[in-house]
């Protein structure tokens, strides 16, 4: 029996969010539905944040509710605020992921206020959920845990302080994301081993980018650490708002692939992610994407049951 | 004091191989003269293969003469049979790296003729080096060690017999090398313990593709087994001559960028190779260039003594 890992696809959110091509609601849910059918039981599908900053996401609600629709998936969508938590518990999302940063500086520039003031607005959103006796699950991103553009270095402690106290709040998850391509495997490796010996394994994911080249490194050495949850997007979509051309998010299909040769289970049908790939392409024509699988196809020993006989 | 990792710069020989732009002996000393001043201290320049099938390293023996001609350089090349290596010997090469594939077909394919019988040549090459007394260090390199585009798998077996059989005929290192981008971590990690509980440690170098995404983290996977030297390619030249648009060599700059993030020693100056960089861009205009830090530049908390004060 294979050890299990999950992938959350975030290409429509994190991916999405600096992308200028505005794709319609109708070929996101495309998007949704062929990823799911390709393997992905948790799909980030939108962020329910102010329409003028992001109108990409104008559509959170419409979407969120079409997603909810579909069979076996898991749509969830990102808040920075109380607002957007209403918004999200307001359609009916069943996993809402907040997001603050363990860079004070970063978390101003973000959202303008400090990282405190988010976590007092994370503990807000968890009591309105048990007050309205919302569904819901609520999970707690922190955004620049291995280092910050704005700031530099990142203190290990406060990322660890912040996830205890979101934990011990009533999170269901902790997501370390590294948001501007900081980490290397070292960091990492060192970074959750603290997390396991303070909240253990079960509640963590790892969200990491290929800024600098070192995201899939850095999941193998999340791995080696016990993670068994990791967000990326389709085609390494994502991009860095500070760095013309470089790239954003670890490409979900280079992830998968990895993690299959490496002898773990991803559920991935890769014939259909491929596909979905190439019609991503078409989707959003003036962005590259990123990803090596796409050009190099998998290897010729790779497991036959892992590609689908449909296509 | 941090431990040292040696990379050596292949991009002159395994990046150019399929570039269709002939660069000039003039230009490619610019290159190996800079990348030597950027703190790489072996560069393999060139190939002595017959000039008509791979023109691009016509120039062998004039590039070679004057590479040893450079202070602080180590130049070295590769050689694929005994006429091969009798040219290189006769113009003066200080370090010869002699292939032969641990995949029969590819073997075939490649030299039309059998493993063994490469490694034959091997031995005949190690005669007469003795023979005639050359100063010269010779390296073997076993190419396809993690898999094959043509056989598929490549018996673990056989890639450490070869080894054991080189070394024991007098190499002076053994270099796996995953030519088609099969390998993942966990296979390197595999066969390179299986390597140094037989071989040792000490003699060992590891050169990886980026074909799937996965060299960065075999280049970890290897450093967590002990390998210490590693092969490269600015820019991640490369490509594979199966799959077009496909990713070559492991990207230099990125390498370097992990290693000394991991906390190890590289002596790369990180100014000098991305201003190397931008020129090899210019030299290979019709080349797209791999790798993430060109664009991405390295992180504002990166130690600056890492990066030249004089550029």
């Amino acid at each position: 029996m294979k050890d299990s890992i999950f992938l959350r696809e975030v290409g429509l959110r994190d991916g999405l969010q600096l992308v200028k091509t505005h794709l319609s609601t109708e070929i996101k849910l495309a998007w949704i539905s062929e990823q799911s059918k390709a393997g992905f039981g948790e799909i980030e599908v939108t962020s329910f944040v102010p329409q003028k900053l992001l109108p990409q996401f104008s559509d959170a609600e419409e979407l969120m509710v079409a997603s909810n629709n579909l069979p076996n998936l898991r749509a969830s969508a990102l808040v920075l605020n109380v607002k957007g938590a209403i918004r999200a518990l307001e359609c009916g999302t069943k996993k809402v992921t907040f997001v603050l940063s363990a860079s004070e500086m970063h978390n101003k520039s973000n959202v303008k206020c400090s990282t405190d003031d988010s976590l007092a607005m994370f503990f807000d959103i968890l009591n309105l959920v048990k007050e309205k006796k919302y569904n819901v699950e609520i999970a707690g991103a922190i955004a620049t845990s291995f280092g910050c553009s704005i700031q530099g270095d990142v203190s290990e402690r406060r990322v660890i302080d912040l996830a205890g106290k979101m934990l011990a709040a009533g999170a269901s998850e902790i997501i370390l994301a590294d948001t501007v391509g900081y980490a290397n495997p070292m960091q990492v490796k060192h970074l959750f081993s603290m997390l396991n010996s303070i909240i253990g394994k079960r509640h963590v994911a790892a969200h990491f980018h290929d800024t600098r080249g070192m995201g899939l490194a850095n999941v193998v050495a999340a791995i080696d650490e016990g993670v068994r949850r990791f967000d990326s997007a389709l085609g390494g979509l994502g991009g860095c708002p500070f760095a013309p051309g470089a790239s954003g998010n670890i490409a979900t299909e280079d992830c998968a692939y990895l993690l299959e040769s490496m002898g773990f289970s991803t559920n991935v049908d890769f014939a259909k992610l491929l596909l979905l790939r190439k019609k991503l392409s078409s989707w959003l024509p003036n962005e590259k994407l990123e990803g090596r699988l796409g050009a190099a196809r998998p290897a010729i020993n790779f497991p036959t049951e892992l590609i689908s006989p449909l296509i």
